[in-house]
């Protein structure tokens, strides 16, 4: 059993060595790359492998012992775990900088792991292109998680690995949403597909960014962050920075290509466009990115918005930053933090979306929000029709497992809970001085002192933790105010960047195979 | 089946004449006081005495039919909108201004009545103390109006008119909260127990103010707004005006007990207090009550909030600023707006707390909570032990009826959709004016104007409008930024008044039987 964590990380420990590759090969030939990554690459190799070896060994005994769904759970928790601080390995070694001058944690090495491995993109690094501060190898890693997270990591685990129950019983933790299709004996199949699928599109991605001007760098590591809907950059200003119309609206069908259920890609590789246009959940999905992108921009240019000025370019940013959103990519290619109180509403509301099922993208996903209607508008009938028999449809097919509906009810109250909990627990933890607070005091004549919050600095305080929040724990990146689309996560202290790691794996892993670690009774033996 | 409309109106035509008395012979004979609300109360009078009697004439084949579930909830809700259209009709008549020269809309009047109906207690009205803007009887009205929601004027239907399967459809959909305690049968005689009780708390609650120096009119009005959870104060600083610790933690023990299930306040006072504190429902509201007071007591210390200084008067203000939110009364002794970030949100989310079933509070209600909690933790135990068998249990009983814990579910998600949907309806087509926004245009010397859109005055407006929308919803009447304690709805738009008066029914009833009157099935017949 322990024998699968071995592998974890040794397939981590594999693309420790690409980096150098890259960085000595592909990068221009620009500013004096800093070698300083590489050490810390090779280090965090070495470690990774020990370990790896050692569990190999130890672990020998149990090879082959039947996997329970508990022990399953366990191990798809435990995997992300090992794998977030092995990731953090090479961000720490080879001490990068969050600022000049200002050497990672060890906190801030697993927050940028766990970004990457959970497909989130956020970020705790201020300056990308100082290759004293990030080093290009290191930017190669950061990229590199991504891809490896991007599928799931479990999934691929399940088409190289699983075998017997353990593999289905991992998949189905693992596996993305409510998905349907693909019964049990044709997971390994199905994992091997999604793989397949998965690196072709990163491959033609690459390819295409290239003839667009890209470094192949630049290329394979944007094909990274957009395949995998994580986001992360390789410049400061995101993908904003190669002021290209054409790389955006490639970025945006592929962003749209990587929240679709892969599934259903292989289907309509095979069957046609028919069949992708008839899918519900995709329906909802490209309808959703079309009302909102329109809203978003009838309402900016009649507000005379200066963000949606002139209307084409508006269109372009609106369009780009909603799928950004809902996928959870978290690309930027306009602030949207300066946007109308209406757009930056709506996108922190289209963080809880998501993309589809079986995708990379985070969030709740298309077909629950789907389904959740659907049992909303069936219930209201039901309270003056008690009698109605209606069963919920889905296409053509009827989904109607009270189960599955009802854990459908439970998923959306979980989230909201873990999400409030999390909201208050980071404005209550979380400093003043994060938002630039200073205290005021004043002292009278008969020297009392007189303390007062200096407000006005703090006033978003409430507003921007829900939006870090929201961005993380559906592996999203970028949110409102500190953490808008220009801005980073390097301000927020220690304990919310601890916090923040574990919303990103919650998010990632949909909650159940992580949250349950930390209750006493699943350890207990019964 | 008709006829139990007239009812409705014929009792609210009753009550004008009461405050012609009270204007008369308690005002405290300070300010020449106005007589313009007197035509106004009688001329209500008069047309809801013509519609009631016309409705009894109309009605009058019908009398005796059979009530089926549809149409109890029809007339549920109808009799709700009726019943807010005439009580408005005072204020307008009498033209009661908003502010100096400002007489209402009959939107407003809606608001206002609606709000007193709710037992909301939000207000448009911005100086209560003058009574050329708001005569004295029209603040009565308004008191009574909370007096008359109060125990929800469908369970004193019951009592009054209700036989046979009416009675019980109606109170079924009225009744508030998933209670347990008493059978159909015994439905009536509950009914009349909770009038007996409630008036006879109201008339305790009034003589004990006075003994602490309020006039009867400010007696009778804030006993009116406490044991309703209203909140309607007679004054611009509400409850604080009378600066009196003493009034404040009467008024604290009041709130706490207009919040506690009614059903358990007669057993209470059958069997003694062991019945009270024994109950689980009741035990969770004074704990999260607690919790929540010291939470936030503790916080505002340690970060020296000013609100908190010195500590014992700023504990009485966050135990009565707490349970004047969970109760969803909304009476304020001090400006929670100013306070810390971590305390506004604690109380933003308190807000959909509420009261305990069966009582006059608004909200999700306490014990829907403690279900839901109860249901999430279950839920993540079963999915790593698929086969555990637990009922959830609440305090000596068990709660296991598939149907209402998955109707829990429904409802927050219910509630948790009309709240996002209401909260970015009303972000998009709420002017930036309400915010003091104005548009900053700058010409250049060629002449091309340039927009831009003054932030900083409208960046809570997120915030405040997910407030306003809590507030209302949830029936507690004050919330944050420009809804804050100590301002009011007057600065809001028509339309965005009117979605109040949607959104104050729409909690006050728990949401199904006015929800569906917007559903084109419902009138259909099948």
């Amino acid at each position: 059993m322990v024998c699968l964590l071995v592998g974890t990380s040794m397939l981590f420990s594999l693309p420790f060595g690409f980096p150098i590759f890259a960085n000595r090969t592909f990068l221009p030939a620009a500013e004096s790359p800093e070698y300083g990554g590489i050490q810390g690459l090779l280090l965090g190799t070495g470690i990774s492998f020990v370990i790896g070896i050692a569990m190999l060994i130890f672990g020998r005994g149990s090879r082959g012992a039947q996997l329970f769904r508990k022990e399953a759970m366990a191990i798809v928790g435990l995997s992300w775990v090992l794998a977030t601080v092995l990731g953090a390995l090479p961000y720490y070694l080879s001490e990068t900088k969050i600022a000049p001058d200002q050497p990672m944690t060890f906190i801030e090495a697993m927050f940028e792991s766990q970004a990457g491995f959970s497909t989130t993109g956020a970020t705790v690094l201020t300056d990308l292109e100082t290759p004293a501060d990030v080093p290009h190898c290191i930017l190669f890693w950061r990229s590199f998680t991504h891809f490896l997270g991007g599928l799931g990591i479990v999934v691929l685990f399940v088409a190289i690995l699983g075998q017997g129950s353990a593999g289905k019983a991992m998949a189905r933790a693992e596996m993305p949403g409510p998905s349907k299709e693909g019964s049990q004996p044709r997971m390994q199949h199905t994992a091997l597909l999604f793989a397949g699928i998965y690196c072709g599109l990163n491959v033609i991605l690459t390819v295409i960014y290239m003839l667009f001007g890209m470094t192949l760098f630049d290329g394979l590591c944007h094909a990274f962050g957009t395949m995998a809907t994580g986001g992360f950059s390789t410049y400061n200003r995101s993908l904003g920075a190669f002021e290209s119309p054409s790389i955006e609206y490639i970025t945006i069908v592929f962003m749209i290509l990587a929240g679709t259920n892969f599934t259903l890609l292989y289907l309509t590789m095979v069957g046609g466009l028919k069949r992708l246009l008839n899918d519900a959940e995709f329906q909802t999905f490209l309808g959703i990115i079309l009302v909102v992108t329109l809203g978003i921009l009838f309402y900016g240019i009649r507000h005379d918005d200066p963000g949606f000025d002139p209307p084409g370019q508006g269109f372009r940013n609106a369009l780009f930053q909603v799928v950004s959103v809902i996928t959870t990519t978290g690309y930027g290619t306009a602030d949207f933090d300066t946007w109308n109180n209406f757009a930056r509403g709506v996108l922190l509301v289209l963080m809880f979306v998501g993309g589809c099922a079986g995708s990379t993208g985070g969030g709740l996903k298309v077909i629950r929000h789907v389904l959740f209607f659907k049992i909303l508008r069936r219930e209201i009938e039901l309270s003056y029709r008690p009698r109605v028999v209606r069963p919920i449809r889905l296409g053509q097919t009827t989904a109607d497992d009270p189960a599955m509906l009802s854990g459908i009810m439970v998923y959306f109250c979980l989230i909201l809970g873990i999400f409030i909990a999390s909201w208050m627990g980071l404005v209550a933890f979380e400093p003043n001085e994060t938002w630039g607070y200073s205290e005021v005091v004043s002292v009278d004549p008969e020297g009392n002192q007189t303390v007062a919050i200096s407000k006005g600095t703090t006033d978003e305080k409430l507003l921007d933790c829900a939006s870090a929040v929201a961005a993380t724990l559906n592996n999203i990146g970028p949110g409102l105010g500190v953490v808008g689309p220009t801005r980073n996560y390097a301000e927020f202290s220690q304990g919310a960047k601890a916090l923040f790691v574990w919303l990103m794996l919650l998010g990632r892993v949909e909650v159940f195979s992580v949250l349950v670690l930390v209750f006493p009774t699943f350890w207990r033996r019964t």
